[in-house]
């Protein structure tokens, strides 16, 4: 899983039937020292994330392992919403302390 | 799954027998700001998109988890023409004002 | 799928069983305006393609919904041999000009 | 599967139901030199690895072939800590120096 | 498939019940001109490659489709001994004349 920041949201009408209903947002992947990658996905959300907020992504088959996305052609899923990331013996993110 | 631009068409008629009769899109993967990645795709189109249209393409096993794409030698798909991408509270891109 | 073209092959004798017989070209993938990128693979093939020729490439899983290949150790796999490819209204590739 | 050094963990509460109680350690890459690498991932442990420890990571669908993950959206898994990790007829790395 | 050089072994006593038995080699990919890489991979092995052999590496789902590998946590095999590589109609590579 990558660790990513939720930056926005994608619409699309137009789109394979299994879709419909879906919500996709657009998550920034993040390095271990809390700094922006370049790299971003567009996945699909099962838990409810908001914009700013921290969030676990599988990529890949993983993404199509929940309730009923077995047979949708999605290939990134915001699985978790991350309370804390430690790294090295210290607290990198805390969700808590974000939202004070 | 990736925002991607599409710019042109592959065609082939010497192919793997299950890929007749599918259209393939040369697609140009587009980053957070709307600038062109150097990486690009050829996907296969179930939306009926067309050149210059921001569509979602779905990569790997993902893509083939259309219809009857289950048995084709298929590794990217766009599955969505984009309306609408907001990143930070702010319209990336909107289809309606491209083609006003 | 990657465009790529073919620039050699690969022999294997002492290899896993069920690979006898697979021919395996070596490819170099080509980026959307012609030129080589410095990624390679080396890839199973279906459609007997020749060197010089320019050809799709899929790969991970996508490699193996070919014929008998569901059960072998490939990850990459030629399936078609390109006629064209049109980049922003314009022909990049025809394979008719290559061999005139 | 990739060498990579366990940093830290990822702490998520609201997350897909089938990754409760699941571990999630954050494992940096090392190349084979084992200088740290700029990847990293999240993954599920399933061997108890601790942090500083040299780990095996095997990423993809490979990462749910273990117990119970086949249905859980996990994209990467610690399979071993590492004993040795031997280059060129050189030991790179031995878990017993390291914890001397 | 990539082509890699083998340049040693890892060996891990605390690992996922499926891997016992499994022997791991580190391989240094290597790029179209015989040059390596900066990528490697830690892979199974069930040709019984040596060191500085150049061998064929599949990675992902690919990498399970061997044998009983089909339900252990492995992303990359070495599933062949390579004889030649032929690259623009020269022998890049040659086993015999390695080895004589």
């Amino acid at each position: 899983m990558q660790i990513a920041r939720v930056r926005g949201t994608v619409v699309s009408t137009c789109k394979e039937p299994s879709l419909r209903g879906v919500k996709f947002l657009l998550v920034q992947f993040m390095d271990e020292e809390g700094k922006p990658l370049p790299n971003y996905e567009v996945a699909a959300d099962v838990v409810g994330a908001g914009v700013d907020e921290w969030v676990l992504v599988s990529c890949g088959s993983a993404a199509r392992q929940v309730g009923e996305s077995d047979k949708r052609p999605i290939d990134a899923m915001v699985v978790g919403i991350i309370d804390t990331v430690s790294v090295d013996n210290h607290i990198l993110y805390s969700k808590k302390d974000q939202y004070r």
